[in-house]
């Protein structure tokens, strides 16, 4: 049994094992490249290894096969594998297809075949192809009529090169110039000419191989014998030193420039006269300002439209490409990625060539791969393709090299008028850098690094008229270390312009206009202020005040303006069928704009904070007006004005502290929902999707497919759409609450009215010195300080007016007023507040000589209670008042025309104008306030959300400050204890 | 006067318009390209248009230049212009270079020079390059020893193709078989191959012309002369055919497998069984399971690691690649645009070969560019590279083509088990659907539309450990119709994946568990709820309440569950040093988790919603202590329970409306601020990105520079992430509010039960039938319906410890109370309310009979307070109640042990609990609630700002839901109007 057990463990662990040994390492080979094999080995590419080759072989050049080492021959091929014999003494060379030995006239090679002199070919086999037993090398005839020279192979004459026989009628080129492989008579072009590379950025000149052997061949070619190849070649030379040029006549430009001089005689091509016959066109002339001329005379024929049946926003760019040789190559359309270095699909890149939509990509590019990617570079001839049906018309697109040097200087980094626009532009030159061999790594590279083609519309177009595009190139000199690290970041971008000075003075006509008036406004302010505090004197207070009023007026006046530019470009720029508008660009055309938000947000801040401390320091009093029952049975008509004194029963101050409790509670709501305002915008802006109408594209669509190209975002229209949705919804929520939800649902301002008029309570507000709210409280019933049945009775009495009405004269309704009061009511209200404002002042000796503040307290209560309510009952015969409606006009402007000298004034106020002194009557200058602070955030920061939650916090602390600060002002005040206003 | 005006105006127009004609069309040319030059017309390339030919001209192949006619030779060249002359009638041909003139010995070619017979070459210079008078055919020896043969210009006689000499030991293949320029002995192969490849998606053969040419030559090359790029060319061949195979040997890859077969002998290559000598690797074996097996038996000897010292997370893949012809090109590294098709930048490109970096890019491809590109299809085998420093090693990438058919299936589409895994991918195949020549257009094209490499996890691995991955190949076809328009989408993904089914388990028995928990704390409820309704029935009515409770306990085990493995995912996949774990896929993997918090959700809200309709039905009663004064002078300590009758003066209802309105106020209020809770989660992962952690890649950097790669979110991350945010700042809300604004600024509940004593009114709860609230609320002084000079002094002895303390208990503190009341006090509390509750109910005749609904609800008011004031005074015999402290396990589990049999029992409760019928007391469930709410519109629609905005809707929803109804409820209940409760 034990046995049998081991023998089953045994079996299963030597199982396990070998199962383990058969999987592990079971798949993995070792890796081997044909760099890695020997020179006697060669790489199978069949089992990805390195395999020793047969005897007497070694590796061919490839390292992919064996060849026969020197001095041996094929002796047979098996498949993959051959075999090599050792050619005899008497035929020790091997012939060119390694399967014979021959004897040799000279000698021989390193590879062991036969060598003949420069100008012979070597002979092996005769015409049939019988072997030769000696080979021979023969002299190939150079004179007429042979006209004969070896091919490249060496091994058959055959006719000479054309140059060397139009220059000596034989295959020596002799005494001329031997250039290129080409034979030159002499010529006026200098011979030493200078193939250095001008890297500028890097102040780095590199002799280039490509250009000293091209440079001289290729414009001797072109001038001597008109080769239209050659004149490509030597333009692209140009191109590739960057179009720059100076006195020197023997750099490449120089050269061409020499050439376009000397062939005068030979005229324009396509009657431009800047475009030499059988040249390429690389300079626009040289006369001052006509880049202006040509950049900014004539439109193109066609124009743009963005909607409608003729639609048309494709850009069509087609461009003529030659390689650095000068061939031609092919006509290309411009788009994918030819001019486009950035890789992406091609529906993002497709975008870059749709009229109106504002492309830029950026990207980083390793050096190695443009090495590997752009061996050769490509030259470029960009034109706009005109076409319409048969009529095919290219109109070219000048180019402005900001590299191009003229005399060492950077000309085309100045200003318009002393560019030289140019023709021709490469994305990549890996060959000019090269210094030693065109074989060897280059020492500098040279990458378009930002390509931009600048549209500028025609001023006052109404048809979508653009100017020629102008084609903006800036390249950059890499000097290559490590290619694997290094990388270039490039660009790509396209650009609309218009010409913002028009909309700049009308921008600044409509703030000077707007700002006068707003002068006027303010002082009117200042006046009725003046009057309101019952001072007649102009004294720095004024000037300040007056400056405060300007502020806010000044602040609307930003806000409106913005706004209005910026929903100008939302609708104009969005909206319009033929390309009439464009967008200001960011940077210096968005640059007043944002300065205009800026002032607006601050001047509105300085009008918010002022309005903020006068609501925290207004002067409140609650009149009650319920006097102690006594013994007066149930005498529910009676207004016990009497001077009840030391009733056993006291009149409750709850009432008073209802009423303050919800005055207190009033303070800061609103007339909309702040934080459903910011729901609902951010809703709208990133969910909805509405912020996809800032792109700066012409398309309205709210939802972009993910795919598609997603341009940069406009701050002009960024601003004008977040301001225009924030208004728009805070205007649906004023008036969901002022006509749905105050008359269906809760008012709370009215409620409060009516809270005061239950409760018996009147509320005499102060917002200045002599001028203030009143809220007629007095109950209709008399008495308010009852029980629960009496209240009911109450309610339902009014409910079916039964009772007399609310009003503060007799048989009126209006509770509520405006009032002017009289400097003399104004100094005995102070005086009897007296005590207690000390109290708040700094502790003097004399504190503790006046009773106790409880007492203080309730006395000048008491005392401020019974002396309103005298006033409002006339019974003060020099504190008297009289009621009047407002005048229309005193409305509007809001200031009172008629002083109150010896009499107060109460203006009958159906409005609930005292709703001034709270949160609540002042929602314009709260909602444009949130509207800055969101708009500026989001300018400042490009995020929706970021805004959204710092306006969320903004109106928090603010609440927070106002109904905290508010709370202990209206506790200081209406003597009210502040544990009450919770 | 007039004519010099005339005169200037009409110098003026001249100005104009020749301005205007000098610049309008001045830099447009007409647009014409090499292939709209007539056949006598050149291109060009120096003024890009076409130009005439000299006499007896005409254009060039390439329209470049110009060329002579048939039977004229050039004269003279004269830089880009010919001269060219006509032949003499003795010496009618051109001679090949053109220059000369010739007498040929056969007849002429179209071109006009001389034609050899086959086997011939033409000689028109003797060995020196001197013209001859009349050109040679000369044939060539083909015999040993010259084997020679005419090259490929027909010039020059050379040694003959290998195979011919190896087959016939001449350069005649005679009686064998030649096939693609090759000579073949007879061998087993099938002459008669089937050159047809099938496109199965469109049940389309194609007969394809590079199968025609190279399948027979490739597979007898192959078999015959071992050729090693014959055999490769043969297995693409059959990849091209997508590895797909059957009975009939005479495809691609039943050729393969015949030469497979054939070569046994040869042995294998790499010790790998399925990978035979010479042949390329194309199929794993066919035993079943072996996908499995090589899948997941050995992991790769590297484990990966995210942090530390040790990081690795390279994946190094290499392949080498193979054109259609079978020549090895070169070992490329995988990465960069060879896998992936679609274009994008590198650094994103590379983010595909970081391990754990889920990636996937689509993108849609035009075919044109395809064609264009692809024009040659390329071959990868790939490997992993497991090189560290000399020890070079590669472990082959199974593939797994799901286009591979099996006898007319696809049997890689079915489960692992069934797989046939192959090796060798192509990604564009433009050639094998060429029909009738290899340079027409295709007719069909293959692109491996989805790629995708999955990593496996090994399961338990501490160290990083996964499978070899395997790659997944699907094909599309595209039937080429128009090529410009035609589009083809793309995939490319790399997946990682490990097994969850541990995960899962453990899921569930943690969720067994719990929810085995829940159900007897369920129980326990239902036993507690049962004894506070006093019922100890069960019935229908109990199994509801149960499943209801058991609804909110499940919920709660569903939220910690997923709450817990989001967490675990986010904490364990972002922290790990070593890879130990990975995301569950979306999908499949992650739908179970997805349900759950679905679960979690509905049962949540299902608790929520039961929890509101208890709170809006809560019974509620205001008790007023407050006694009418009487004759009574100043009595302040005498607790007035007299029956004074016929007072006068009325106790006033004011301070019950204050502590009605201020209960009102509390409805609503919670632990934290709901808005701020949304505006700092969003701020949290929006502004400040932490959203980027639910990224699924390893990294866990917050900011992510908008250049890189963004992989898809995880769900699960996005859940676990969210709800943690949401429950962490939740939590910090709520320490904020309880531990500082509560203790230091303000109180809402603590202020409102210091109101009730302050103003002398107790208030009555009962949340169920016989278990409710008590706040006792009794002044003590005795009387609060006074003026403010008394209340300022009351509360300054209270301030000051002057007087009693304000406990229902004498000298204790304890305001509030849970009670327990028996059944008798309950039906006597109903009894006084049943008037009340009636005239909620349908309008009965007997209404008009009872008294005015206004006195009945004070008269019930009254009674009611009578008689709730003497119960708490103890002067109801039959209802007295007892105060005790609840024990501690009373508290934890929330039940009383004690029944109320005879008396009432009065809990001391100083944790205010009686907010639990407030949404102030249930914040954790409304917290939760909010939580699952956001998450899951986060889950349904990947939106956090919509998950925010929403959720603030259904805040406010409920919010007005409460507060409208609560208030409704509560003027119901205390009798005090719904106009006070503002």
């Amino acid at each position: 049994m034990a046995t049998g057990k081991l023998l089953v463990c045994g079996l299963a662990l030597f199982l396990t094992i070998k199962s383990n040994l058969l999987h592990s390492q079971q798949f993995t080979i070792s890796f081997q490249r044909p760099s890695d094999c020997g020179v006697e080995q060669f790489y199978d590419i069949s089992s990805q290894s390195c395999v020793k080759c047969g005897p007497n072989q070694s590796s061919s050049a490839t390292g992919l096969s064996c060849e026969c080492v020197t001095g041996f021959r094929v002796l047979a091929t098996n498949g993959a594998s051959i075999t090599c014999q050792q050619c005899p003494l008497e035929k020790p060379a091997v012939t060119e297809d390694g399967y014979g030995c021959i004897l040799c006239p000279g000698s021989l090679t390193e590879q062991g075949t036969c060598q003949c002199p420069s100008g012979s070919i070597l002979v092996e086999r005769d015409v049939q192809g019988n072997p030769l037993e000696e080979a021979r090398c023969e002299v190939c005839n150079g004179a007429e009529p042979a006209l004969s020279a070896p091919d490249s192979y060496g091994d058959r004459c055959q006719r000479c090169q054309a140059s060397l026989i139009n220059t000596s009628q034989s295959c020596m080129c002799g005494s001329n110039i031997l250039a290129g492989g080409l034979c030159f008579p002499p010529n006026n072009l200098p011979t030493a000419v200078n193939p250095n590379v001008n890297y500028a950025e890097l102040s780095l000149p590199v002799q280039s191989a490509w250009f000293s052997t091209n440079l001289y061949s290729s414009a001797a070619a072109c001038l001597v014998y008109t080769n239209l190849t050659a004149c490509q070649a030597l333009g692209n030379m140009c191109v590739m030193n960057m179009h720059s040029f100076s006195s020197v006549a023997n750099d490449a430009c120089g050269l061409y420039n020499t050439i376009f001089r000397a062939t005068a005689a030979l005229g324009s091509t396509q009657d431009i006269s800047y475009w030499r016959a059988n040249l390429p066109w690389l300079y626009y002339g040289d006369q001052p300002g006509l880049a202006n001329r040509v950049l900014q005379t004539e439109p193109l024929p066609t124009g743009f439209s963005f909607k409608g049946r003729n639609r048309n926003t494709d850009i069509n760019l087609v461009a003529a490409v030659y390689n650095a040789r000068g061939d031609f190559l092919q006509w290309e359309k411009v788009g994918g990625n030819n001019l486009q270095l950035c890789p992406d699909t091609a529906r993002r890149q497709e975008a870059a060539y749709t009229f109106g939509t504002a492309y830029q990509e950026t990207c980083v590019l390793s050096v190695a791969d443009l090495l590997r990617v752009y061996a050769e570079p490509l030259f470029y001839d960009v034109f706009v393709d005109l076409s319409r049906g048969e009529d095919r018309r290219l109109l070219p697109l000048p180019t402005r090299n900001l590299n191009q040097e003229y005399n060492r200087k950077f000309i085309n980094r100045a200003n318009l008028n002393d560019w030289y626009l140019s023709r021709r532009v490469l994305l990549v030159d890996t060959l000019s850098g090269r210094e030693k061999s065109l074989g060897s790594l280059p020492k500098v590279i040279r990458i378009a690094s930002s390509i931009r083609i600048g549209f500028q519309l025609v001023p006052g177009t109404q048809k979508g008229q653009v100017f020629p595009p102008l084609l903006s190139v800036t390249y950059s000199d890499v000097v290559i270390t490590a290619p694997n690290t290094q990388t270039v970041s490039v660009l790509f971008a396209v650009e609309y312009e218009m010409d913002q000075t028009e909309a700049h003075m009308k921008t600044d006509i409509a703030l000077g206009v707007l700002g006068g008036v707003s002068v006027l406004y303010s002082l009117v302010k200042t006046a009725s202020w003046k009057r309101r505090i019952g001072s007649p004197l102009i004294d720095m207070e004024t000037v300040l005040k007056f400056l405060l009023f300007y502020a806010g007026d000044l602040a609307n006046v930003f806000f409106f303006i913005t706004v209005g530019t910026g929903l100008y470009w939302l609708i104009f720029y969005k909206a319009q069928h033929f390309v009439s508008v464009l967008l200001p660009l960011p940077g210096l055309q968005e640059e007043r704009f944002v300065a205009y938000v800026g002032c607006a947000f601050a001047l509105k801040t300085v009008q918010f904070l002022h309005k903020l401390i006068q609501q925290l320091s207004v002067d409140i009093f609650f009149i009650d007006w319920e006097r102690p029952r006594g013994k007066a049975n149930k005498t529910i008509q009676g207004n016990g004005i009497g001077e009840a004194k030391h009733d056993p029963s006291p009149v409750s101050i709850w009432r008073t502290y209802f009423v303050a409790n919800e005055w207190n509670e009033i303070q800061t709501i609103r007339k909309i929902s702040p934080t459903f305002q910011i729901m609902a915008v951010l809703f709208l802006l990133e969910v909805v999707g509405f912020s996809s109408l800032a792109l700066r594209d012409p398309w309205s669509d709210l939802q972009r497919p993910p795919q598609s190209y997603s341009p940069p975002y406009s701050l002009t229209l960024r601003y004008g759409l977040a301001a225009t949705l924030w208004l728009c919804i805070g205007l649906l929520q004023i008036i969901f609450f002022t006509a749905f939800h105050e008359r269906f649902v809760e008012d709370k301002i009215r409620q409060f009215v009516d809270l005061c008029s239950i409760s018996n309570i009147s509320v005499l507000l102060l917002s200045h010195r002599c001028f203030g709210y009143y809220i007629h409280g007095r109950s209709v019933h008399g008495h308010a300080d009852t029980n629960m049945e009496e209240m009911n009775i109450n309610l339902k009495r009014e409910a079916e007016s039964l009772c007399g009405q609310r009003g503060l004269l007799p048989n009126t309704d209006t509770q509520t007023f405006q009032i002017s009061i009289t400097s003399r009511l104004r100094l005995q209200y102070d005086r009897i507040l007296e005590p207690l404002s000390r109290r708040n002042g700094p502790s003097r000796l004399v504190d503790a000589a006046s009773g106790h503040p409880f007492d203080q307290s309730t006395k000048a209560y008491h005392t401020m209670n019974r002396f309103l309510g005298s006033v409002i009952d006339h019974a003060h015969r020099d504190m008297e008042y009289v009621v009047r409606d407002k005048l229309f006009f005193e409305r509007v402007i809001g200031m009172e025309f008629m002083e109150p000298m010896d009499k107060s004034i109460f203006y009958n106020d159906e409005s609930h104008s005292f709703s001034d002194v709270l949160f609540y009557g002042n929602e314009a200058t709260l909602l444009i306030f949130d509207t800055l602070f969101f708009c500026v955030v989001d300018l400042g920061a490009q995020s929706f959300i970021l805004a959204g939650v710092l306006t969320y916090f903004q109106q928090m602390i603010f609440r927070l400050i106002r109904n905290g600060i508010g709370r202990r002002n209206l506790a200081n005040k209406t003597l009210v204890d502040q544990r009450f206003l919770i």
